[in-house]
């Protein structure tokens, strides 16, 4: 390991603080997979899962990354040359946008400023003038993990809904899942994907899928060639606890706990937490005078906080700076926002003194490198955690 | 967990035991997978893994499991519908085949009998045949996990060499890599396929391709729709130790250390080890008067030994009872050798008194099963075990 | 670390093999020994190694080791020049004898022949001649770890209690606790002595005293210099849950899931497991013809196993040969069985794959080291194991 | 485990945060006290506490907390009825003489104010009126925990020369040791008594005692009883890296890896990191208008900072709020300064950020608890840390 004197400080946006529970869970010795023991673990997880993805129906996990079950949603639900509708909220949309045409789907990518959640009335128009229901999923991103911006899921169901049209709706909720409220079934979305290594604040290496009934319906049909990623090679051995081919034994350990730990906390209280650690980072920024990616109040992002550079450069040696001197990692600009811009993450296992601590060292940090910008971001942050304060549940 | 008064006996054929050194390696901070502390795991862990592939080529490393790997060595060769030769070794040979069919590859299989290794003739004769090399790619598998029968890749390759066939050579090592002598290089063998939860020592979550030049130059052409198993997106990268998306990383951690134990222990030793504790489990169940699956002595494996039931049958109730009365789990028949095998597993993190241990469940398993045996296995296992003592390295 | 490739066998008796468990308990963060949580931590332990010693009454944890331990139970008791009655059952009643009178007490030590426990009938005539009352206490050892021989400790109370006398009954239960049957309470045992590294399954660095009431009044009179192994001034804090000074925090995590899993498995199944495993291993030792130090049936360790070497030498070299070639460590003989005995632990977290391994370790040793002994050991200690087998609990 | 939705700032003056390294260190299996990989270790450890205590002679290491070091001090070098002058510099001198009076020692307490160091000039004239050398024995505190003042020990050992007096010179240095400079040759101190638990950055449960010449020369005529605390029992078979009794295994390992970490470090550069964050600290209390315990700019503590309550109370209900609001852990005022002072650690693995959100949380509840301060303790602190900021050593 490198050399760290003290904790480091890893805020971006995910992969996130692993407790310490959850490290230790996950190096118990590995069981036999296909043994009574494994199975009460499938078990558990199993129908754990579902209650954090707020679904009655199944959660498909995968040992991969959030990658491999964005693909996973892709090819169980479609097949060569079907269309697909998406949003461009950032980097991730496009990622999730290359990874389909490679696939061999067609993309019809919306586009947007990056700044801004996905836009329903452009959806809808779309999707209505789609008169001989050529798009068969409408794509997007729950939180856009480059902007910090969150689009409203609910809504684009409904904008299918009364376009009258058929598609699939497959929602990335890998930084928001157990940061920000979810409700896969009440919200009808049709797969949700999921990743370990975010709100479950585990490791990476664990993808998700949920299902609806239709997504499962068009995976009868679909044809897109699949193996590793089958869902129905996983539904039927995962009756049972089991898994059709080797899983992922000592991160499922960890899966087991952090559910664990978030329902002794209660998923309400979770959401809130980071929705109030998103507000004062908010604050903070303001004070500082710097700008927020996110244009819209109503879609700031509870899990991080993109922040522009005054000037809209210098971002990655402010970062470097930060690293070097506060041991602490923040989250970089991607694609078109490289040096741009920067992320806070603040999700996950998180809490008031990590907030403040990464705050300090963001502040300090533009001290250091001479940022334009006015102190005071910190004291704002700080006013707001104590008008807010109420006693841990612990 | 379950209740365990004393440590369980994890013998089956993979996963393995993993060594404390190698849990406690992955229970660190999960740390920034784009920042320096990483890049320098990264490379570390990317030019480990060849010399223990006995590579100087590339190896691409990936979250999922070996069913991944199979996955990404297909879809990175080959095109829809092309030609796939291989030969029935016994369970996990058919996987494979039934993966590359899902993918919508014609798979030619050769009928074996599940107790010997490839036939080399029968594959040279076939791609004799083949004057229109239709046929893109032999895949085999080295260590065939379902009868413990090891096929000899070098003289396949021969074979495809004296067919002078353009076909690629592929090869599932998920079982002996790190337990029996294998060499990507020297076999000059285009694709091996490999997984952490073996000889690897490591969790379940990690799949390895070892690439030749021949099978980077034919993914130039390979139109199989592929995004998550894809090489190139992952070799840009790989260069400077980051990878494409969010990699593994408390895995990589315990990789490293495994890689470390092993060259610390050495290559050649760690195979010496394996193939003396193998030799001392066949002796056990030749002085049991049991049947050995692999019938060749050439191609036994060094890392699980597959016990044929007198009789053909009861090897799921003596497993129960083994596992009910000493806390020991085997390695079940899969598919056709369903309760007629039963399999032990003896690589990875294994010593002398360890499979002392097994061999003494084994026999008083075979008592309380009342099974038709001979007594005596244990005492000719440990005899040899004796006879052919050395001082440890340690 | 050492190079291991496998399992180290760690068949001393004592400190035992820690079940991962307790390992990934005791790594958790160091807590505020002056906090709520802590004060929760401290209740539970502290009730619930009183169920261990099966008393009512109040047990004292100090962090040291068990010869911390024993100081602490003759200077909380005894006054300079005290007379205490001791009885030589081996090695430890020696050291404990001579840490007495480290400390400026007389010690009457009735000889033994270190291959029997205490002989009642010499304590009672002793004291029975004590008229005056002199001595104070008598201190025996329960289980002698340098012998495997147990004393009677309820005869021992009777003994005193027939000859009308009014010393203290000291016992030092280090090897036993956890691993045979003991009652502090209803042998009305005045202090019993502990440690954590033998049948609790933890690594060494705390000791215990389980007091009486008499114990107690005595504490009052008794003019020892002491601190920190004074119980009064543990008493007061621990009735919160907190001690006098800090306490081994991460130790006391590790007893919390010692005491969980002892529980679990039920005390009364733990005792019967280990004096099933202690049969099986006698039985392997008389195939080998070879002797056992313990004279009496009736006075069998469950815990350890002291094998007395033909023509009386070649212990030491035998133990060598044994770890370099097998990678197991036996226990020594102590004192004047140096070289002329070795100890088998058989206690603590330990199963019968565990003993077969370790025994297949011993008969192969012994043919190494060319001992003169018949084989078959380990066959008798197999036969005994698969007739008395019964399902586990877990 | 409590519930912590975040990790829990434990800013004590000790036992502190342990980090990763040295927990996962310590969780590996138990290893035989009397082989050949446990003396390496031990020598390993015990080589290694000597550069830590800079000195070239022995290095005691016990199973124990730092109170049986202070035992160990006195016992070996002291007889019954002899003084031994102390300075009463606050609670943990106080403590230390009770011990000493509970052994039968006669203490002489120079009174002090609690806000300041040893005086020189007052242990010189008692020592200078000492014509007939009654006095054994000096014994100082370094880091006064209770009220984070620190004394001259150099000077002490002068103003003991200069007297021309031949007690000897003992040194508690369990609160500096590793966290403030120390050299306990250099400064010809006789007997410095340490702990596991402070700077060491390991779990409570070892106590040192560093030794001089003339030290064990003392002890050979001391004649308080003693066993446990020998030191001659325990220099024999240190010489081979071993113990006379059982040693706490697993906390030699994390003390070898924490000496690792000191010395990755290098012990200047953690000594500078602790004046750092000390004097960030003190600017923070300063701009709260809060008073520090300690008078003098010469005598403040690096490893902690006693804050004065304003109106001498509240201290109790401050921490209180603190605890429930940000799950941090501040230390209490201890005996006489009970409720009027709170303690900050910031000693040990700690670093800037961790600082600043020790130092956000005090503010936060100082706002909370309505105590009468100006605000910008923490900017203050912040502008310290970025004027003064240098790239970390990683």
């Amino acid at each position: 390991m490198g050399l760290h004197a003290g904790r480091h400080f890893l805020q971006i946006p995910g992969p996130t603080n692993v407790p310490d529970r959850v490290l230790r869970a996950m190096s118990m010795p590995t069981i036999d997979h296909r043994g009574a023991e494994f199975a009460e673990l499938g078990k558990t997880v199993l129908s754990g899962i579902k209650r954090i993805f707020k679904t009655s129906g199944p959660v498909v996990i995968f040992p991969g990354s959030g990658s491999g079950a964005w693909e996973a949603a892709l090819v169980n639900t479609l097949s060569s040359g079907d269309q697909i509708l998406m949003f461009e909220t950032g980097h991730f949309a496009n990622l999730w946008a290359a990874l389909a045409k490679n696939l061999g789907l067609k993309v019809e990518m919306l586009s947007g400023d990056w700044r801004s959640g996905v836009d329903v009335e452009q959806i809808k128009a779309v999707l209505a003038k789609d008169r001989e229901k050529k798009i068969k999923a409408v794509a997007i991103v729950h939180n856009e993990t480059s902007t910090g911006v969150t689009s409203n899921v609910k809504a684009v169901r409904s904008a299918i809904d009364q376009a009258e049209h058929s598609a699939l709706l497959l929602v990335d909720t890998i930084s928001s899942l157990g940061s920000i409220n979810y409700c896969h079934e009440e919200w009808e979305v049709d797969v949700t994907v999921g990743g370990s290594q975010k709100g479950l604040m585990l490791p990476p290496g664990l993808g998700f899928n949920a299902l609806s009934e239709k997504a499962l319906a068009a995976s009868e049909n679909a044809s897109l060639p699949r193996s590793y990623w089958d869902w129905k090679s996983m539904l039927g051995p995962n009756q049972d606890g089991f898994f059709p081919y080797t899983p992922a034994t000592n991160l499922l350990y960890g899966l087991r706990e952090a559910i664990e730990m978030l329902e002794e906390e209660g998923l309400d209280q979770v959401f809130a937490r980071h929705d109030r650690l998103a507000e004062a980072t908010r604050r903070a920024v303001r004070a500082w005078g710097l700008e927020i990616q996110c244009r819209s109040e109503k879609e700031h992002s509870s899990s991080l906080t993109t922040v522009r550079m005054p000037g809209g450069t210098g971002a990655n040696a402010l970062r470097g700076i930060i690293s070097d001197h506060y041991d602490m990692s923040l989250g970089t600009g991607l694609a078109k926002l490289s040096d741009q811009v920067f992320r806070i993450g603040h999700l996950g296992h998180f809490n008031e003194l990590m907030l403040a601590g990464t705050l300090c060292g963001v502040e300090m940090g533009l001290t250091l490198a001479q940022t334009s910008f006015k102190p005071g971001g910190v004291v704002s942050a700080l006013d707001y955690l104590a008008e807010t304060a109420q006693a841990n549940p612990s």
